[in-house]
């Protein structure tokens, strides 16, 4: 790291518990490409106060986490289509005072299920209906996908965002067959679900194309069951590594290489 | 520097026409110490913005410099004798949400008059009438100095800081024979007063300590005056470096040593 100095532009992150990954993903790449920037993690108690400060402070940047995508909606002065769609913010543009928002996650699902070809045609099972499964689900929209079938316990959840996206919601696990099964719940997680498989044995087996949501760590059950059968998987350090790289552009106005990506994920992963 | 963490304590500064100076000593002195901590200086166009946002995403200090040293009286929760003296803030620390705020130049000038064994019952001209002079005038009163003169070509600010403290104003230079002068204005400073003596040689003739506020370059016409004579001098180098050691005190509650705060300043001013 350089030496700090007057002129550095200081991005964030604001989390209800804040992690190292964003501070070390986005630092390394200052470093690697010599950009007078500097990251670091916050949280607070006073969401308003910190986008306040965000523009007094003339911050340049501002990753948004759980639990305040939703809360900052109103203190932003412009949507980007990515948040806009799914009505959740993680990334803030301070241009000169002007806040602008957009959704990462949403563009990096969209921008993976293009890099892997995943066939729009292809039919769809994803598990989950929490904020991330919003935006996976309108990343399939948003990629022309047609038959997509939600599966979440909480049959309420899983309806209000197949239905916003024209999708069916389901409770209980239909039957294997589904070209594409994405989990976006903690099962496979580090913590009491890490050994848990978030889909059966028959609906891997029935994939072609195996996506977990899941970053930490990234070879959760899910990925290791499809990567013994061969099938291509889409993991949670792609989506994590993309998005932090689409706020990476949006903060500097420098665009990566895929090869900076990937060390600074691996060095953000240590 | 080392790679920046979630855990890191962040400290700013907040000017107007922020230096590097700051920015340099305390990162200096972190990495030196050891300590998790983190610096940066910032401007603002909105000073109550910006302390919201000290307060919300927990920043630990806050130095204050022109021409925020009044305006953010009434945003703190606190203010220790040093500030309150003198109407005038330069130190906020952000003790779990409470704002506690100081005046370290007050203290660095009380400091180094007792540190030099600056006799309070020397005569003393000071000349200059601004923010910088209140604090050197109170600094004065507050350890036992009765006889102080006030130079100033502004009569107005010369009667209003003088008359706050017991002294005397006078607008035109005094006969020589005061045994400590003190220059508080930008004559010796880099930029068009750089080759300007402060006082008159016949002034410097007559001292037995020598002080000049001036810190960009420490060894202004007068300090150099006085050093040719023999004279004892105390230097803005010595100020800004020991104002900032109590701010680092403040920030981290750890006493740098004197070789470390020698070192310290001497970085900030490369």
């Amino acid at each position: 790291m350089p030496i700090l100095n007057k002129d550095m532009l200081l991005c964030i992150s604001l989390a209800a518990r804040p992690s190292n990954i964003g501070t070390r993903f986005h630092n390394f790449l200052y470093d690697e490409l010599g950009l007078n920037y500097v990251y670091k993690a916050f949280t607070t108690d006073d969401i308003e106060g910190a986008i306040t400060g965000v523009r007094a402070l003339g911050i340049r940047g501002c990753s948004v986490s759980m639990p305040f995508k939703e809360a900052v909606i109103p203190l932003v002065d412009e949507i980007e289509p990515s948040a806009a769609a799914i009505e959740s913010i993680n990334t803030i543009v301070n241009d000169g005072g002007r806040l602008i928002a957009s959704n990462t996650d949403y563009e990096a699902v969209a921008e993976l299920l293009e890099r892997h070809h995943v066939d729009p045609a292809l039919s769809v099972l994803v598990r989950g209906s929490g904020g991330m499964a919003k935006a996976v689900v309108a990343a399939f929209r948003g990629a022309g996908f047609d038959d997509v079938t939600v599966l979440a316990r909480n049959a309420e959840a899983g309806e209000a965002i197949a239905s916003k996206y024209g999708y069916r919601a389901v409770t209980e696990d239909p039957a294997p067959g589904h070209a594409v099964i994405v989990n976006v719940t903690p099962l496979g997680m580090a913590g009491a679900d890490a050994e848990t498989l978030s889909f059966s044995e028959a609906h891997v087996d029935a994939a072609r194309t195996v996506f977990d949501v899941v970053a930490y760590p990234a070879d959760t059950p899910l990925i290791r069951a499809a990567q013994l059968r061969g099938i291509p998987v889409i993991t949670g350090a792609d989506v994590i590594a993309l998005q932090a790289a689409r706020q990476f552009e949006r903060y500097t106005g420098v665009t990566p290489t895929r090869d900076q990506v990937e060390r600074a994920s691996a060095f953000s992963r240590q």
